[in-house]
């Protein structure tokens, strides 16, 4: 059995895992993330991965997990917007100094993304990707059976594509992103300008559609509308066989994946979409968890095949 | 020194070239394409590649560039647009019984990208994109390195995103495609509504802007706005290193190109902008020849690499 470490770093918790080449988890450390300087927040990581590691056992690398922007080539974690008291920090160079072994670090959509490839609802599937419909919306891109990470490693920033230009405006200084049209958020901020109730969420907002609510079917409809857009983008340019939807996708079910699937449809060539599937992804609660694991496995196919 | 054979097959006018590795023409045949039924049109090719292939001397493969819809795997061309009487030809197997050497078949946009990453404005380039201007929008993607098709051969028909949701309508039977705002045809079409006359074409536009003509600088700025929402879209998504563009921009220069990239640049984010060059294609008339030869000598580079 090939062991490996996968290291989960999140804004407000982190855990440390240890599994096998299926992504079985066999033991599981976890608990707040230091919010201070990063150096204790990288001690507190050793402190987790030392917790896991089996007192005997060869262990083939190590995984990481992490917001972006990082530099996947050298391990570099730069400033991610939920780590904001970290700063170029060589986290490969010190895990590999603290542990012999190989390091691979990896932004979490492009691990989820490799782990829902490897072990999801994209097993068997060459040209896939992998969409959060979270607090935003991040891809991570399996081309030709590999994670592709373009130039910097900021591949997969989809939901920045412009959908409606000059529409509304994004955190990121821009308007009209994906973003601001389809992602948990954008449904949340929707719901509540219409309804007129700053409490609401996109959770009510699904809730009340399932309840047959017409307001609330009518902004799922425009969420559905728009991301199918943002994906027949994605499959007129990339061609792809599969789309796996993870966070709102999931919990919602085909309340919002039928939808998107009409209207992604709607937006594509008929050769484009013939055989593709949109799907919600598998992994579940453990995804954070196998996408360390599938990191440390396989985001170096190279190294890692033996 | 290594010779190749290349076909370029238009939809009008085919040629055959005879090359070396370096994409050199050393000889060339060309005559219209028979618009009858296949079986001509494909002795007529037969009959190109013979009449340049030289008497001594051995050719190490054949490439051909045609209209796509085609399958790279098994060299079919199934029907393109500009060959209304070709269905599902089997081009590879004919070509290979005639000549006995190995064939390979790309559609014109990744051999014209091949050839440009190779031979042109994207050498040295890992990640880049190749686009046509003309009657259409399609792109040939260089990812890591290699030709990227997708699932069949359909990747980079980024002419046919969506840009402006229910906007004008496609021949595709959709609408607001990229293709319907920024090709040379919608430059014209755009043109001739704008001014009530039907002779007007991209380059009378482009012609009248250089001479500062507002109307025709509204209309190139118009169409330079959305080309750079679909190419900040093909950024965010593939984080490429540079962006090569074909046809109406080789001819336009700088007065399409400057707006472009301005545009471009407006709808991505900095990170993802930081270091990109957009740039004019290279290879000017030789284009496809050298497609076609590029085929030949990279199309599979596995096969071809010794």
């Amino acid at each position: 059995m090939t062991l490996i470490l996968g290291l989960d770093i999140g804004g407000t918790k982190s855990a440390a895992v240890l599994g096998d080449e299926t992504g079985r988890v066999l033991a599981r450390e976890s608990g707040p993330t230091p919010q201070g300087a990063w150096p204790e927040a990288v001690a507190f990581m050793v402190e987790l991965l030392h917790a896991v590691r089996p007192p005997t056992g060869e262990i083939q690398a190590v995984g990481v997990s992490c917001g972006g922007p990082l530099d996947s080539k050298t391990g570099t974690v730069h400033t991610p917007p939920n780590l904001p008291h970290w700063d170029n920090v060589p986290l490969r160079d010190l895990l590999q100094a603290e542990f012999g072994l190989p390091v691979w670090v990896e932004n979490d959509a492009n691990a989820t993304a490799l782990a829902e490839h490897q072990w999801g609802a994209g097993q068997g599937t060459h040209n896939m990707a992998f969409l959060t419909m979270g607090t935003g919306i991040g891809a991570g891109l399996i081309l030709n059976n590999e994670l592709y990470r373009g130039r910097r490693d900021l591949a997969g920033e989809v939901g920045h594509t412009t959908i409606v230009p000059n529409g509304p405006p994004c955190l990121c200084g821009r308007r009209g992103c994906l973003e601001t049209l389809s992602s948990g958020t954008a449904i949340g901020r929707i719901a509540r300008e219409r309804y007129g109730d700053n409490a609401l969420t996109a959770h009510d907002v699904c809730d009340r559609a399932r309840l047959q609510d017409p307001l609330a079917q009518s902004i799922i409809a425009d969420a559905a509308f728009y991301m199918g857009i943002g994906l027949a983008n994605l499959l007129q340019t990339l061609n792809l066989e599969r789309i796996v939807l993870g966070t709102l996708a999931v919990q919602a079910g085909d309340l919002l994946l039928d939808p998107i699937r009409k209207s992604t449809q709607a937006h594509c060539w008929p050769r484009v979409w013939d055989g593709v599937t949109i799907v919600p992804a598998a992994l579940g609660n453990a995804a954070q968890d196998m996408a360390a694991l599938a990191v440390a496995r396989f985001a170096y196919p190279l190294q890692n095949k033996s």
